[in-house]
């Protein structure tokens, strides 16, 4: 095996391990949320340099094999790559979001069980796995088929807000407790959001088609 | 001039029209609030696609350029410029969202002039034009002095939350439009967020330190 390949071995298993890491940082979050564990939430606050030190990494790694590309394929899969490993690094910021406002949370008694939000999480996680995997895999049908999967996600998140939004209107002590649930619910759409863009440019990569921006209208920001 | 370095100027060029919209969208996405002017709303949400296309097209040229970039510098540049393009077309979905909640609020009373919104609106367009500056006339010092006006907009961010907050709870009446404001005053935190971002990227590559992730702690997201 060339350098060149080895190298390119190791982007994709730093990409695979920092992705792993970030889906592990939201279904920590939503754990420490459920649970009411303030601890789990507080050290998944401190491991997000994690993240940090990866995005560094793939860039130092991405910027190496760009110099020696052989081949402008090679140029496009390493350029993705940074662009996932951006996704991803924010992906842990979600999980930072969420685990403060379980926290915040968690200092008043809780306002009912939470059954959407981690349904939530499960598919937010899921798509995200299943865009990296893609990208490791060659898999654009597999890419393509997260793309959809982004509107059930928002919808649940839109749903949510408008029960959200009610229930502050008939009990004003619940809303700043609404307000946190609405962040965090939040949180999740955006994690389904970077899943979305990965699954995208994966897409683009492999089939060169540019599906960015036409499937799937802007998302709310 | 070398075909190399004209291409490299067309980059940099799509990057400020790039940049000049993305600007212009938030600033008459926030006039279209302060107005009330629906029909300017919905052009900003309509423009968005302007910005997808940019996206689009800066990263074909950089394919392009990292194909043959005589130099690591020249990698770096370019890598660079991508992740600035990915930046902008999130301000444009920043936006987008503002647009679509000055759609919602006028089609109900006002609730106070605004006051902290517009002035947000000014900090964050202001910091993402000196970011998209610094990269153009390599200057790292100024992207550098872009970062820590993030906690300014941060913090006018949190106080407009609590202000908000404490009004629902007095009249309830108000939760909807409140609400309506704090996702817009979120909005303008993220265009920020993504001006520190392309700053943090400006000075790692013109001075090759990595400031990304120390001098700034990990936004929410």
């Amino acid at each position: 095996m060339t350098h060149y390949a080895e190298e390119m071995d190791r982007l994709k298993e730093s990409l695979l391990a920092m992705a792993s890491h970030a889906e592990s940082a939201v279904a920590r979050a939503i754990r420490a949320l459920v649970d009411r564990d303030e601890v789990l939430a507080r050290q998944v606050e401190a491991d997000d340099n994690v993240l940090d030190q990866y995005e560094i990494d793939i860039d130092d790694i991405a910027i190496h094999l760009l110099a020696k590309a052989p081949l402008a394929t090679d140029l496009r899969l390493t350029a993705v790559a940074m662009k996932i490993s951006q996704n991803l690094e924010r992906v842990g910021d979600c999980a930072v979001t969420i685990a403060r406002r379980s926290v915040d949370l968690g200092t008043e008694p809780q306002l009912k069980p939470y059954v959407d939000i981690p349904r939530m999480a499960a598919m937010s996680i899921e798509m995200l796995r299943d865009a990296i995997t893609s990208f490791i895999n060659r898999e654009p049908a597999k890419a393509r088929a997260v793309v959809p999967r982004d509107s059930d996600v928002d919808n649940l998140n839109r749903q949510l807000h408008r029960e959200l939004a009610s229930y502050m209107v008939e009990r004003p002590a619940t809303i700043s407790r609404c307000l946190h649930l609405m962040v965090i619910s939040k949180s999740l759409e955006r994690v389904a959001d970077h899943a979305t863009n990965i699954a995208e440019e994966v897409v683009y990569l492999y089939e060169a088609v540019d599906i960015r921006h036409s499937a799937h209208k802007a998302n709310e920001a």
